[in-house]
């Protein structure tokens, strides 16, 4: 780490800036009067980052309505209105974010479901309700889709989601293109290719599109690239066999993003231009006219533009060997609001936002309150020696797969999570109480 | 697996049955009728074989408000009534957890309050609700609780939570006595000493016992006794120096439960009667009374008493490698209703439940609905071939660590819960709808 009481740009929000005071603002709000005024931990949304992030992602793909922005990441009523404020399209995986979408008024026409096993409920839901694409995950579904369409008299445009075979170098748990996993349909087997020739022959289902996706966290382009010219390949025998020349290609998510100093985010602009490049090339070969290409960023778009401000309650210092001390810094959350560590082992980077930070670095791990020792935030860092109970910290990059995979583990309620934008902070989502769960019960 | 048809009985729930018609009951509940009733997943209690362990324990350990039940792996006003009515006590974690158990009018008396990062909040709550125990965690924490107690006017029973250095031989996440580890005060430093002299003299707090817990799904029982000697130890300075015979002497839990065909569960009656003889002689040395065993079980009284009842959606056989091919099962559930597999790459048995099983065995991952990869719940077992769509799928051991951990990953809504006992199934806690999520919104 650099400088602790800096905020590097390429990690934090693009709203963030440290006053005089040493308090850390985000699009002008100090953090620490949100702490205040919603207590901690609470997330707090750069809504002019999250905007800039879906018109980064518009520029270098050709249009907004290419970019579906992948709602799995983190969907609220306020998310999907920027996201249609914005042009994007949206990616949802289950029928409730179908719902929330709905709720939100965001236009069926520009939304895509996914999912490796849609309700019955969610198809039909789809079909009714005009989801512009449906991106079949197996033959049962393609049938059941199908048969769901011809009951409501419609025809459904599909995609088939294949696996080209490309193994993302990232965490084994979200690289989700090896064959040997639950989504799509294999190229190499040639199963994709036979549900392609079913989608055309569905009665009720048009194809117009395929799809595949490489991962999470990719900063190696080289993936992206194999696998667009895997999926080309089964383009090519769509339009040479079955004399189709499919109007989408979409080529999935999984843009790393930078979530520490040390990284760098994967150069989005490079990967599409080297993307419609291809496909722009594969069309001319075939003479047809170039098919849009359609990504699908989720935490590219909505991982930076949050941040977890949490208190600090203990600190402690463990004697690890004889060499070593470990300062553990205890916030007020932990895993129920960020599981990332515990299951990817997923770093972060945490500064001090309530002054400057005085003293020397020393070894420090940041847990949470959670009765399990796995509990943790930041393993290993180096951070000044004045951090002390009162003090607010704030864990950048929480903005994607925090909140959406948050829990009540020991009941701690979910913290409130606010929007900031032009020096004022507006409620988004409101903290968890006890009451909430007690009318959970029957 | 010796015959996937039938339920092993150290592993699923004491109440269940199959019938002739192949259908498995709970306490007499076919599942296929709750599923019916209360839509999938689902997760189905068997109250009987909840307080049978409790009882179980209490018979092991020599008396009911002896065993402590752990909250946080799984508590609802319903549960801590149950963990009351058969006489045992219980350990809190978080604020909220108290406020469960005082909300279903659990006597403050027979509670004790664990966790690394009390809030003062929490403190205050204990210390004017007659929470009996407050388990010290840190030398910051003991400053603080001494004050509010001295606020309030009152005198609080506290214990000291020490780490013995014993390492549980469980998975990283969950082994918790280590040294490099955010709970308790080290043995081996002096710290733990340092902190009980510091409760003897702290002018509101009285100590009243010693506190170490080793892990959790511990199956080598020589744990608890290395672990309990290393206590002792303390135990006799305290009494030869502070001249202070504690009256308590807590073990934590930690006890293993077979989640497979071909686990057993830890014998916790051998544990029990090693630990209190350990006790007992010590208290022979020293000339005093036998201080009381305390003891934490959480997963080994909940555990097993839960299955959770999934519908198959969609199965898919995915070619592997040139020899192998694997079928797919998904089910309408997941990571949101059980995270511990992608956490913990914990192991469960499931059964088909709603009729037998006819066909061969073929490798077989279960899998869930989630947009990830990791999303799985069964990642390799050998299941018959005629699992299909429209079946019901039930995994057993969900009751701890399961609802305690769930989210609403892709906006899933929580399963229900359902108590049965003899014949008659009872609502615990409702379905999360879209409407639930919305109204989180500000």
């Amino acid at each position: 780490m650099t400088d602790f009481n800096s905020l590097p740009k390429h990690v934090w929000p693009r709203g963030a800036a440290r006053q005089e005071d040493g308090v850390v603002t985000i699009a002008g709000v100090p953090l620490d009067e949100i702490a205040e005024d919603y207590g901690t931990p609470v997330f707090v949304v750069d809504e002019d980052d999250f905007r800039s992030r879906c018109r980064d992602m518009a520029r270098a793909f050709g249009g907004a309505h290419n970019v579906h922005y992948a709602s799995k990441a983190f969907l609220t009523r306020t998310i999907a209105r920027w996201v249609d404020e914005e042009g994007l399209s949206l990616d949802v995986a289950s029928e409730n974010e179908l719902l929330i979408a709905l709720a939100a008024e965001f236009p069926a026409a520009r939304i895509t479901a996914h999912g490796n096993n849609k309700s019955t409920s969610f198809l039909r839901s789809c079909v009714r309700e005009g989801v512009r694409h449906v991106v079949i995950d197996s033959a049962q579904e393609l049938a059941r889709l199908d048969k769901i369409a011809r009951a409501e008299s419609k025809i459904q445009e599909v995609w088939i989601r294949v696996k080209p075979g490309v193994e993302a170098h990232t965490h084994e748990f979200i690289a989700t293109s090896h064959e040997d996993q639950k989504f799509g349909f294999s190229l190499a087997s040639g199963s994709a290719w036979e549900a392609a020739v079913a989608a055309n022959n569905a009665e009720n289902l048009e194809l117009t599109g395929l799809h595949c996706h490489i991962g999470s966290q990719v900063f190696d382009a080289a993936g992206f690239n194999v696998a667009a010219e895997r999926v080309l390949e089964l383009y090519r025998r769509i339009h040479a066999e079955l004399e189709l020349a499919l109007p989408y290609l979409d080529l999935g998510g999984g843009y790393g993003i930078a979530y520490t100093e040390e990284e760098s985010a994967l150069d989005v602009d490079a990967v599409a231009a080297d993307m419609l490049q291809a496909i722009s090339e594969c069309a001319k070969d075939l003479g047809i006219s170039t098919p849009t290409l359609v990504v699908e960023p989720g935490r590219a778009i909505s991982g930076p533009c949050a941040v977890t401000v949490y208190e600090v309650g203990t600190t402690k210092d463990v004697h690890v060997d004889d060499d070593t001390t470990r300062r553990y810094i205890a916030v007020d959350g932990g895993m129920s609001d960020n599981i990332r560590p515990a299951l990817y082992d997923a770093q972060y980077d945490a500064r001090l936002i309530n002054r400057f930070a005085d003293e020397e670095p020393i070894t420090t791990r940041v847990v949470g309150s959670h009765c399990e020792s796995g509990d943790l935030i930041i393993k290993d860092a180096q951070y000044p020696a004045d951090i002390a109970p009162g003090d607010l910290l704030a864990v950048a990059n929480t903005g994607a797969y925090c909140y959406a995979m948050s829990s009540n583990y020991n009941w701690f309620g979910r913290p409130a999570v606010v929007s900031v934008r032009g020096g004022t902070a507006t409620p988004m989502l409101k903290r968890e109480t006890i009451e909430d769960f007690l009318a959970r019960e029957a």
